[in-house]
């Protein structure tokens, strides 16, 4: 996709590799109280706003940060202190949540599925009539431990059916896999610059209900993770609270002219599924096997089996790949041995086939056995 | 000092001007779990630790977000929930770290001076021996809402001498200021890699001893906000927990190579003071009045009382400026109408000159009349 590109192919679920011209928008100092960047923060939120789809009741807030300090922004000022949370957790992203709340004192329970599998819109209904004191539902919309995509919309309409309010943490998804806030009523859903809106990291943001969020005020747990503080600053002056990363977000604005050049959401979600039906097709004939049935598997980070050879070790794997430009990404499940390929960023089927024909060579060189796929 | 400048020139208290190559550094997306990207952290940590002065006892840890989440990360981190801190306040960062502690539920108290005035380590023993309960002093190094100077060692010294801990928002002087551990004895200090280190805005970081940071488990907060999380995860695994700011830690990185190259911070300071002797000695020669007296200047940003005419308005004045390519800073102070203009960032006495004539040219456009100093 980049003729000019410098240094190696990231295939991991972020960082992630971002064009030319959205890196070329860093190379301006910008006054963090000017009308440039002012305009430039309008701008931004407005169109994350429009990418979301959700609508006039809600509003953009941008976070300082890595998409984990927006996430805890967000549960942090949307929870009250009486408030209970239902964290669904099948990977480290949910299990992050709970760690989120229980640091910040937010009382919550913990619906565990397996690494492997997606909780169900029964179970979520079952646990919140089973609990009253429960008040907001936590759900990971692709955990990215195994690439999962978990079932917004049923669990959506479970918590909305119970009166229980929904936050998504739409890290990997916001830009691919829109959720209709008509069909998943969510209060709040959390996303970052680095993830499939192809931007450089450094930022996250929240998409919150306005009213929802105006009555949050006095919630946080934090100073600079008060979303309602940096919502009522940004109102009043247009300007952030503390000092915005200038460049991140120029970045982000470059980079979401690009999303819309491209053609948006439908666009985007196309090129991605390419890539990962390129890489999974692919995969498999050299005989590597998925760990997430196709039907769950979202087109964003595909984990597979460590083949079972024993002179596999993923370090000399991600090795032999890294010295010819490819950045693959390590396992994170907690049940079995997997190493993971991201299929987002600014790559396409031609960086896949790049990286097929690398793992064939690293095959070769490592002296590997897989049994091809029948 | 640059060639290649886009854009305006910054005379503000940072986001600041950086060089052109501190910002090409940032032409290159990185792998946040590849070698080259923990290369590079392990890389600025023991710069940023070399240019602190501090020593073997003490340890740097990185912070995503603006220098504010440094300083809650450090605050929430190393004063325990029983602990109770005393804040010295005479501006708005002062007055931050009060608001932080409130937040996050720490008990404190506020001694506060005029925002022209420092405090006197004289007042700080008084204040220590008036509350037993006071476990930690907290000093704005140079508070940038007015520009002044606090004076550190004394305050070092009473609170040494009660034997209290001292945590120093360094912000605005490190690397230009050093703070020498052995006579300031401190058990952190905060700064960020958007103010004289010249990087971009997204990070901030706290260099903190050692035993005082490894006894500081589980007081945090907040999870995204816990030092002795973020460092207990960078010394098992040379990583950040969270996705760390790639860019700005790559521009930081070649931000800290010109630092060195200039000749560290004697050589920077030098710099700054010519740049800030430039400003006021042209300034009063316009007409302007500096608002804090010379020897309690810090060579960082300036205050400048708004002139008496009734045809001055900043916003006027500020946006004549910014045509010309100049763009200062409004004042913060609550007691006196003022402006702002850095003398920090990739700026030399050319900029300076330039920006003089440029106010020389909006004096006559406004038809301002200033009474020159005598």
């Amino acid at each position: 996709m980049q003729e000019d590109h410098e240094g190696p192919w990231l295939f991991t679920p972020g960082p992630i590799n971002t064009a030319r011209r959205t890196k070329e928008a860093m190379l301006r100092d910008m006054g963090s109280r000017d009308a440039d960047f002012i305009a430039m923060t309008g701008r931004v939120c407005e169109r994350l706003l429009a990418v979301s789809g959700a609508g006039e009741d809600y509003v953009c807030v941008p976070v300082q940060g890595s998409g984990t300090f927006a996430v805890e922004a967000a549960f942090g000022t949307l929870v009250p202190k009486s408030g209970k949370v239902l964290v669904l957790v099948n990977g480290v992203y949910g299990r992050r949540i709970a760690r989120i709340l229980a640091v910040a004192g937010r009382q919550f329970t913990v619906l565990e599925t397996a690494e492997t599998a997606a909780p169900a819109g029964a179970d979520v209904a079952r646990a919140l009539s089973a609990d009253p004191a429960i008040t907001h539902v936590a759900l990971v919309h692709c955990e990215t431990t195994s690439g999962i995509l978990n079932p917004a919309e049923e669990i959506a309409a479970a918590v909305a059916k119970s009166g229980r309010r929904l936050i998504v943490d739409a890290m990997s998804t916001f830009g691919i896999l829109p959720l209709p806030a008509k069909s998943v009523a969510y209060d709040a859903l959390i996303a970052s610059s680095n993830k499939c809106l192809e931007g450089v990291p450094g930022m996250g943001f929240a998409i919150v209900k306005r009213d929802v969020l105006a009555a949050a005020s006095g919630h946080a747990h934090s100073l600079a993770l008060d979303l309602f503080d940096q919502w009522q600053f940004l109102e009043r002056t247009a300007q952030w609270r503390f000092t915005p990363p200038t460049h991140v977000m120029a970045a982000l604005d470059a980079a979401l002219e690009a999303y819309m050049a491209e053609g948006g959401s439908a666009a985007r979600l196309a090129r991605y599924k390419r890539n990962c039906e390129v890489l999974v097709s692919g995969m498999r004939r050299l005989g590597f096997r998925t760990l997430i049935p196709d039907r769950q598997q979202a087109p964003v980070i595909v984990t597979f089996e460590s083949p079972a050879d024993p002179r596999f070790r993923f370090e000399t794997f991600y090795g032999h790949l890294r010295r010819r430009g490819f950045v693959i990404y390590p396992g994170k499940l907690t049940t079995a041995e997997t190493f993971r390929v991201g299929c987002i960023g600014a790559i396409g089927t031609e960086q896949i086939e790049g990286l097929l024909a690398a793992v064939r060579e690293v095959i070769a060189e490592m002296a590997l056995t897989l049994a091809p796929a029948v």
